[in-house]
């Protein structure tokens, strides 16, 4: 299959080099075109002047870029937009992490060009980007999953059809905001521990084999009594995704009391610089507010 | 070792039957006589008529009752409490679930009669107490542990010295605060997404496979999705750990507020009559919130 | 002075008539003409066809519209907006309710047309509009506020200077997420003192002699006794001010935990469908999480 | 009427005051006899060797100490306990700030003995004590509280029967509980203000005229925006208050979540030694969360 991919960074570069591994032919397009140049070079691939020029040439066109309002930009801008471009009966696969609701309204505008639309975004960072070990939760019709799967198949380890078109963002704002909160709570678990004379090994220890165990637990507890915030997801792009799903839980009137309180946790992140920090740095909020440190 | 054992429950009978396995001959007292009689004709022990009677025949005490004013009881009772027959080196292990600072005034009455005292709760249920498996976290002397050593790990898979006096205490509460909010974070979590339109299966797969996983995830997702109460362990239990849990942190004088807001949902449990079902059934309290069911 | 006035709505219209009463010449537009020449014919004015047309006729230009987007089409719009007429040394009041960034944005983009601004929202309802009692708070340049205190103080009882272009907004926001905070609390302590046997009468008038006294208790405490929610500020409106003032608070990075939650409580009261009636009916949903009616 | 008071403190020897004033003979007792008799000098007044010899000598006996062990001991204690000496229709009169299960448990055990009781907590401090302008709220049968009535009227200016026995304190602490929230919500909404820039004057003021007012603003703006603590009402004591009502909401099965937020707060405040400021010393904990200072 020939397939367009819109967005070479540091996730979509590992993602398109998969396809590439899997045996697809790819039109790439980056907004810095020396990025696109020198992954053709490496990887082959044809480099396209624009998103316009990427769907002249792909019946599939994948995105993976910053935020909602690049994705619009990427695929409906007026003339250079990919949707300018696309061929009959095209196939559009945006896996940015992105609002549904904006999901579902750039959907509505590639149906009325004829423009068939999945959301795929993804969880795991980059090794398990460059692996094909994402997990990828894709909302849209079952007839365009069935056809984009063996393109996802060869990203992720664990490839999901989960509903109707914005599904696959929703169910990764919860699972985020799950694990907003999971990681505050942890902090807190600490620096309780801490100040009433707990020995911080043997709680995580009792924790990890028993009801407190997560894989939050698992992944920030040892770098949270290190105080290593070196980042894997970086705190401000976790809050954007616990404010996304406090928005849309707002719109269908129903309350998430847990993840409002743990985003004004990482909210009081954004205040002590600690934006581009791993989110396990809500700990020093936490610390803050008591007044102790682990 | 002669080892005596207070409380034939559902959960200390089971770790007595692992310590006679384990070839100890046992002295046991049970509130009701008559529990403590069929015991000892299944399993083989002398039955005590009182604590007191149990430590006059035993160098290690064992109690595993409800609260911490029947450890005091049992324990501390002026004419037929185990300190009235406690012999010369004797060792009192108890294992009930209490406030770490009760259990460390009972280990400074029981130090001034020349007792040493551990504190050892437990985490697992009756299957685990059964299987010899569970989680056994103990505070106290590092020799009076040493010396406990056998005895716990006949009745845990993990046996863990974690500390002074109290702090096996403390960090079972901690545990199970932790437990608690997560499992009132994942209620929220079912409950935005079935508001927002989300396939709770595949939501459940996602943050299994993801951040948001956790042990309650795993244990307490599907009854949820069930709305399956059969009580492993009672929400009015959980609460009470809660509880102890942050009043041990305002003595500490460090805020705890995850578990603050989870407790309020769990009271709201009790208000519900839902105080004898799993304390799965926050999720109850969650759909009254929002207005909605799963 | 000669004055334009855009919105004549439940508000405008009143706020409109003080400035007439005062003795200012009116130019007006509403984006329904017949609303605009029947308050023209009752009152005195000129009637505009258009945004531009009131500012090509008045010095300062008054908006009270709906929301920011409304504020934006009425002052920018490419041919018909305000700023396409303005006057050389126009002043421009914009008295909408709307985010600060979005009022300093507007700023910024009249500044280059030589257009002054200032925001000046309003605390005060129907009634206070009609008496010309309302609280404004004004945003801007000093000289520019000066200018404009006659026309505002015809308007309002407490007219104050705040602070730089869109600290009206702020403060306004911050008064009414403190007043949404303090209305949630007052829910939660009847349905307290309800569960708890206590007399709310007397609740009521010892908290309103004493400590617990305020502003809502004295608004909206009799209501909430009888279940009366007949809209004085929708809930839902309400709501849009406390997500605006958590908005600008996460922009700046300060949290604020008692305003988070209480957007959950009215989320939840938007699931319930109660975005219509007036803001107290939050009680409903504190009756819904306890499981209880007053 | 003859009148026993117990409990010469701050509040007590200007309530006692007031007694004397209004022409009742006093018979007094305190825990250090140097200040029962130095007061009696002043004041006039027969100085008590116990609480029973106080209640041999008084048909109606008041007291006014610290907490409910302090009640308890002085009304229950065994030999020189005032139930001791209780003549026949005596009416006891407790004014301390307790538990309202606590209350009911003390007023059981005093109907056995025949002796009456009410709870008849105050709200007001010291200068209100002296002025004879305290609140006071009392439980307790009607009957009861109309032989009170001119003992009561003696020391407040707004006196109320609320209800059955323990109510008087229930309404105490909800009312208290209240304020607490109030205050944090206070001090959270100033440091907001600070973090985006508005003039705290302004602020304060807009919010005393509007929505945002209340008892908390007016007494502990000004106070917060100077970081002045002198002590009113003692940190430490406001957070025992917003523990008795939750802890009495936990047995009524209702939850508070307000008030539990707030709580952690004050715990924080614990933690960092700000114990025996006043309440209004939050602002410190508000600080610390947030990074920043006003």
């Amino acid at each position: 299959m020939e397939v367009g991919f819109i967005g070479l960074g540091i996730m979509g570069s590992r993602q398109a080099a998969n396809l590439r591994r899997a045996g697809h032919e790819l039109t790439v397009f980056n907004r810095t075109r020396a990025t696109a140049e020198s992954w053709a070079t490496e990887h082959g691939a044809r480099v396209a002047g624009s998103p316009r020029e990427v769907a002249e040439h792909c019946d599939v066109v994948i995105s993976m870029v910053v935020d909602g309002d690049q994705v619009e930009q990427m695929l409906l801008a007026e003339h250079e937009g990919a949707v300018s471009g696309a061929r009959e009966g095209a196939l559009f696969i945006d896996m940015t992490t992105i609002a549904p609701s904006q999901t579902r309204a750039i959907g509505a505008r590639l149906a009325e060009r004829g423009v068939a639309f999945l959301d795929a975004p993804v969880t795991g960072s980059a090794p398990k980007a460059a692996d094909g070990t994402l997990t990828i939760m894709a909302g849209g019709e079952e007839a365009d999953f069935e056809r984009a799967r063996p393109l996802l198949e060869a990203m992720g380890a664990l490839v999901l059809h989960v509903g109707p078109l914005g599904q696959g963002e929703m169910i990764k704002l919860i699972n985020n905001a799950v694990a907003a909160v999971n990681c505050a709570v942890l902090a807190q678990a600490l620096v309780v521990g801490r100040a009433t004379g707990v020995d911080l090994e043997k709680l995580m220890e009792v924790m990890g084999a028993g009801a407190g165990g997560s894989t939050m637990l698992a992944l920030k507890g040892r770098p949270m009594l290190d105080h290593d915030y070196a980042p894997l997801f970086k705190l401000a792009h976790m809050l954007k995704d616990v404010r996304l799903c406090l928005e849309e839980g707002q719109a269908a009137g129903v309350p998430f009391p847990a993840a409002a309180a743990a985003r004004e946790l990482y909210t009081a992140g954004l205040g002590r610089e600690l934006a581009d920090l791993d989110f396990a740095a809500v700990l020093e909020v936490v610390e803050g507010l008591a007044g102790t440190r682990l």
